[in-house]
């Protein structure tokens, strides 16, 4: 265990970007906002699963929702403490730590904000290795643990858990329809986890991925290096395109953002043109419509320059991006992860297929 | 207390189909299904409130959802006494009754089929005094008792509480968009009511009444007179028109069933035309239109020959038909009721008002 010190935040806001593929993109409103509790005073510590006793429970939680709100409305992280706290009493125990669903965007900074608030430590994990759209892609629901009891809360007074459900489908459905309800947008805590289900089945070390990566991509900047390369270097990623934005279509239904987005190629890749679709996130990405990359691996759409996550919301016309593919957890690509998290989960037709250059 | 006999089953049935105004109509299933387990030994008890201790508590149960569904799914009152049971554990008390949110259409008969299946004495009261789409549409709303925790269960293993909601409205439009996403019916129970609140805040002698008007028109039947004129009489009502349904267009939208059905009128009401709008029920009815009811008074379209009441699901061309008007509860048209059951809260621009002859 050690403290997350206040010089660490932005490296973790960077690299959370850019494992989020696009849902979310850059937590910058909750760096600021856990900057803010830093300098109120406000320590952190980022404890390693290993140190979670097997019987300790782990509050995991997320902002459930459309990236769009989470960018329109501040974040409440209270509105999380809250499901937080529902859970406690209705389960009757305390919890020992927090960690996030997710290490991709804004959720990346859940724990800090919560650890914060509530004075709990984060662990260093999470059970996605990356961010996803529907809540039963989770390592944990690969594995076949259960995601109820769930609990939601908004900044209203509404609170609700989900005491069982019939399967992690259709926590994912009910949570989904209520948070499309409340605004798009709800606090959310899953079902605790004890601290030897952590150590078995969540993706370990994601805080520190996202750190390093931070890192890298903010030392390339300082060194006047290309960002993209330190990010490829750093997650042993491949670059699939390098182009111009050119159309972006989307549709907030449902309590996801839908849509695609077209990219006409430069400099090695002028003359040909990459579409992506998304679901939150960005799904699967086609060269003159052959197959690139595809969920779960993870499809990062960066700008050129400085190595920044643009997200599906904020994806458009004009920007000059760099397009990588980053490899998934091996869990998440496993023939038991696959029906979970590859592409017929998002409604595609065809099966996964590693990115090309994955071996390279 | 008293045993509610086998034989009273079929007078709670029309009585209770009267009473629904349109919403789920006749409960017939309900009924086949309660002479069942009657037939199997199944016996329940009928209690007067003034019964009840200040402190017991009482499970108020409904089926919500749109009426269709409840015709094509036969009725599964197992997922009631689920939520019920979702409600004893999350209270960690056990219910002395059971009562239904609704004296009207398919709900009157839950407490008979729940009371049966679990052991519980039924409660002669309820909240509405009649059938009503919405959840808040209840004296205990209009009082202003919390309509929370709220469970709910479907015959999958779907379970989930509402552990707070904003207000009234929230716990209904958390609910219906969960029922809607469950299928368009789900089985719930309400917020434990004590004995003391039962007293003071349900409309009591409801089973009673129904029972009382399911009596007269079964008995004007045997004895060949007019069952119009039998309802009229038991219930202080009026007959508002009499013809024949010239069309019905109706849609499941949003868990309910919307649309307006159209009369033309026969006898004394030759060359005039009635148009009824509803939601789940009967909400307002016209004239040539000029208003005739509206809500919270109680529109009845009956069969003109037998007196059975016809739903908004069941209503078709061709049927012959009496609309009748009877009057809602004193709380329901008093200045705390009317925002929550009059007109307005069912979307129409215009003010409560009583229907003519009403004092006659």
């Amino acid at each position: 265990m050690r403290i997350l010190k206040a010089e660490e935040l932005p490296a973790l806001a960077d690299g959370a970007g850019i494992l989020g593929t696009g849902g979310g993109t850059h937590p910058y409103l909750e760096l600021v906002l856990a900057q803010k509790l830093y300098r109120e005073g406000a320590q952190v510590s980022l404890m390693d699963a290993s140190e979670l006793a097997d019987d300790d429970l782990v509050a995991v939680v997320s902002f459930m929702g459309a990236p769009l709100v989470s960018k329109e409305r501040l974040p409440e992280p209270e509105s999380v403490c809250e499901a937080v706290r529902g859970m406690e009493a209705y389960i009757g125990q305390k919890f020992r730590a927090v960690m996030s669903i997710e290490i991709g965007g804004e959720n990346a900074f859940l724990p800090v904000l919560v650890g914060a608030m509530m004075n709990l430590p984060m662990v260093d994990a999470d059970a996605m290795g990356r961010a996803f759209p529907e809540a039963q892609m989770t390592s944990f629901a690969i594995d076949g643990l259960d995601l109820f009891p769930f609990s939601l809360a908004d900044i209203r007074a509404n609170r609700m858990i989900i005491t069982r459900s019939a399967s992690a489908k259709w926590t994912e459905r009910i949570g989904r329809v209520v948070v499309v309800e409340l605004g798009s947008i709800a606090g959310t805590c899953k079902a605790p986890r004890t601290g030897a289900e952590i150590k078995k089945h969540a993706i370990l070390g994601s805080v520190s991925r996202a750190l390093t990566l931070g890192n890298a991509v903010r030392r390339a900047r300082g060194e006047h290096r290309d960002p993209i390369d330190a990010i490829i270097d750093t997650e042993s990623g491949v670059l699939l395109f390098r182009g111009k934005v050119d159309d972006a279509a989307r549709r907030t239904t449902g309590g996801f953002v839908r849509g695609r987005a077209s990219i006409a190629g430069l400099g090695a890749d002028t003359g040909k043109q990459m579409t992506i679709d998304f679901q939150n996130e960005f799904s699967a990405a086609f060269i003159d419509g052959k197959l690139s990359a595809c969920v779960p691996d993870l499809i990062c759409v960066l700008d050129a320059e400085n190595g920044e996550a643009l997200g599906t919301e904020t994806i458009r016309y004009g920007q000059r991006v760099a397009v990588l593919a980053l490899p998934a957890a091996p869990i998440m690509v496993s023939p038991k992860g696959l029906p979970l998290v590859g592409p017929r989960a998002f409604g595609f037709d065809f099966d996964y297929q590693p990115f090309s250059g994955k071996a390279a």
